[in-house]
């Protein structure tokens, strides 16, 4: 690892581990090595990779990290539990597959409520204390940084104060760098937060990190909270994810950490790829990013009401709280619900076209994009369609590579259990008519196919596009019969991607749509010229 | 009014102003009529229903709502500007238009940042202080109850303090009931709305409120920290709407004040309406309920961790801080890859189904689930799916209402610009050979629709079951021809709802299973016989 932070303070990640307790969210192990890397990229100190031995997925995600994975950054980190009352810690396997994973730190969740002890573990509160001790002290001697989490702390200390301070102190004297407290059930606010944090850390002199969920909507508060009482390890999920309504949010502790507090807990350089990373890691566990997540949705410095626009001419910074373009995000004026002129001119920008000329121009292209957006259509993850729209309006008529005149595409279900998926796409090109048949492993997947196979002899730089990523959205989902498709299309030539959309009556007309713009954009990019 | 809350404490809502600036909301006055009604309900002391005057919509709401709305508890507030530079309160015809829609409450909005009275209203930072004397003093005259937002405050205060506290001296001489501090552009953190606060209230002895932003995702915490300092008036919107990130979200906020400070805010009973009110305003407001909102979202309580459910089946406050029932919302357990026996025991509880004899049963229903979801399944938003895997373990047959031989979707698009969807399905059902063909407006309805009219003769039941939702997601998504499909289908036969997942190799072939599962627990809950 090249460039590992400051060990004064500790971001901590656990998205790969309680992260994945989301509802919706099931991650594979490829997922898993993919999210491990933005974390590495965003500059977290440590990433808790999951439960190995227990969670088969993650005794293979530890394997796999450590062969292809080479950290910049991050440390990783196994989850696991004390050892099970009345087992030596050194004969308990689910202890020794900690090891085993071959992780350089280890997190061991201890129960540190007493009620807990009793109703869920089922065993004495010296006992208890003894799993603290003997499972830290094994997994020291066996040269492993250990951190403690005191699953149920601050109910815990609500309950009996006494009985949660000597878990801590069990912990802590056992050799344990760091003891988090968990506000486990996600009840705490801020100030009981505070209090406690600062007594346990007077009472007992260990290191104390926190581990906030956000059940009373205050789980970044509440993690900065005891960060001003002296803890100084952060625990955090991407973009909030978790169990229940979720875990502190990474991105606003981060950021608060930076840019009000001053202190540099992430590598220089890594605050501004906040709103990259966010959105990368939403896209990998395939859960729409939320548009109003501090700093780094888009909508988070997205500004409506006319009278803070006109502010904003003036000065951007008298609405909002901090440049954007800190956190990689970047302010958007909406002058609708929809494009305004001002969006579409600063798009035209973006594309290397430049509408300040033409106001005629730009007030007909905003028309067309608040036309098809009340369709279905959305430009803003279709940058591609979008571009198509503009040059269209610009040079005043379709791109057009070749008319499609019919297509027909048959999905089956036989008798002795096979499948067959056919198209037939009858299209001109050139002045030619084709008719082109193709098979697939689906409707959409037989009509490209169909469609390409028709066409690579006119535009042979059709053979290095792909497909690779296809989303489908049905809109107004109320009576599914009566619902729009929206179908959200990347494509790659081998050296960039570009997204499309298209909208239609089902899935494979939407479909359509999308291709047929994905190629128009293909070739437009590889420079050829329309012939309709 | 029937039913004012105690004055001493002001539960504030801006939903119908503040909260329509939030990017994607558009809301008619039918729209807001209905929500000051959800609103009333939930009892709120304070409704601030828009800007009338400046906003023809608002104006014709005020009128409305003041004809047609019997308020139980709230108070209609109109939200307007003081009186603009160099002009007299009484010839200002904003500040008439605030008189004319009758509401019995006027909410001023101030400039109490110098930069912002110097840059955007381009005045005197005395003329700006008259501006908010006379405009206070004129409403009251006319016997208006006044308050008064100073826009913001703590940058304001910030940059001049002395200035800052001048403004909210004159409005609270001037005769403003509360004077709220505003964090406008949503950049504090609770430490520094609690120092100011308390300084402000000390210093000016004016009755305080607290208006947060949720740009450093601390809304929620910074309005009670201001509470905690000795504030009085609390400004939210409904889930949290708002410009840009949003506003400090009503629902946590009210739930905290009387769960954990023990505050009677509301009326008795109300907070109970708290998870259905919430997602009745998102209803109107056309915007999918955030699933993980805390207290109300679907996900709130919602237990995937299998460690969690061995707990919860011992006692539920073990892993919830709150009874979800007291907020109106249920638990919920999660089966997933991460269930274990008890989450699917506690399920088929949920479902009327007791599993706890039968040890084998239940090893054997949590090695099925697991199975299917690697394969693509998932059973969390799939109940009905879930059941129908769960009865077939524990009668030891499949419930089969009829068997499919074969189908075939196609879909075309003609030359003369016309589509066609046609479905033929092949069945057998009450031993008999059935073939039907039907259209519909895509390859998936069609189908639907041609296995309906198969089998409403034997099963008349099915005629009343419609689709609702429909999500399609693509697995795997990277190289679309290699992924797998995931249909979730949402079903009702007018009296209840249910959801049904299929997998498949496309989204025809996943859609399929959905809606064979959809059907089979149709006549499930119809008490229908399987009859092969």
């Amino acid at each position: 690892m090249k460039d590992q932070p400051d060990d004064s303070f500790h971001v901590f990640d656990t998205t790969l581990r309680d992260g994945a307790q989301r509802e919706g969210i099931n991650l594979t192990v490829a997922d898993k090595l993919t999210i491990a890397r933005h974390l590495d990229d965003f500059g977290v100190g440590f990433i808790e990779g999951g439960w190995p031995g227990a969670n088969p997925r993650d005794t293979e995600f530890f394997a796999r990290a450590r062969a292809e994975i080479d950290f910049t950054h991050a440390q990783l980190v196994a989850f696991g539990a004390t050892r099970k009352a009345g087992v030596r810690a050194e004969d308990d396997p689910q202890v020794q597959a900690l090891l085993d994973s071959q992780a350089p730190v280890i997190t061991l969740v201890a129960k540190s409520h007493d009620r807990h002890v009793e109703l869920a573990l089922r065993t004495t509160l010296e006992e208890n204390l003894a799993m603290v001790r003997d499972t830290v002290a094994h997994l020291r001697a066996q040269g492993r940084r250990v951190f403690v989490d005191c699953e149920h702390f601050f109910d815990g200390y609500r309950a009996n104060p006494g009985y949660a301070k000597q878990v801590v102190s069990a912990a802590h004297e056992a050799g344990a760098d760091v003891v988090v407290l968990c506000d486990t059930n996600g009840g705490m606010l801020p100030a009981q937060i505070d209090a406690v944090v600062r007594t346990v850390l007077a009472d007992t002199g260990a290191r104390l990190g926190i581990h906030a969920q956000d059940d009373t909507g205050c789980a970044v508060a509440n993690t900065l909270a005891a960060v001003d009482a002296g803890a100084t390890h952060v625990q955090c999920t991407a973009n909030g994810y978790g169990e229940r309504v979720g875990n502190a949010n990474l991105f606003p502790v981060a950021a608060a950490l930076e840019l009000k507090y001053g202190r540099a807990v992430l590598p220089k350089g890594a605050l501004a790829e906040m709103t990259r990373i966010s959105h990368a890691i939403a896209e990998v566990v395939n859960l729409t990013p939320s548009t109003h997540q501090p700093y780094v949705g888009v909508s988070a410095f997205a500004h409506k009401a006319g009278l803070h626009a006109s502010a904003i001419k003036v000065d951007p910074d008298l609405y909002q709280h901090i440049d954007p373009e800190l956190v990689g995000n970047t302010m958007r004026m909406l002058v609708s619900d929809m494009a305004g002129r001002a969006s579409v001119e600063l798009k035209g920008k973006e594309l290397g076209i430049d509408l300040s000329g033409d106001r005629e121009l730009v007030g007909r292209v905003v028309e067309r994009v608040k036309e098809r957006e009340l369709a279905g259509y959305t430009y803003e993850a279709a940058d591609a369609s979008f571009e198509l729209l503009l040059r269209e309006e610009v040079e005043g008529r379709p791109r057009r590579y070749f008319r499609v005149e019919s297509w027909r595409a048959i999905v089956e279900d036989r008798p002795d259990g096979t499948h067959a998926n056919e198209a037939t796409v009858k299209l001109w090109a050139k002045g030619e008519r084709i008719v082109s048949t193709a098979e697939g492993n689906g409707p959409v997947n037989a009509l490209d196919r169909a469609l390409r196979l028709g066409l690579e002899r006119f535009y042979p730089q059709l053979a290095t596009m792909e497909l690779v990523d296809y989303k489908v959205r049905i809109l107004e989902g109320k009576h599914g019969t009566e619902s729009t498709t929206r179908v959200l299309v990347s494509t790659t030539d081998g050296k960039g991607e570009w997204s499309t959309v298209g909208v239609g009556e089902n899935v494979i007309a939407a479909s359509w749509q999308a291709l047929d713009d994905a190629y128009a954009y293909g070739l437009l990019r590889a420079g050829v010229e329309p012939q309709g």
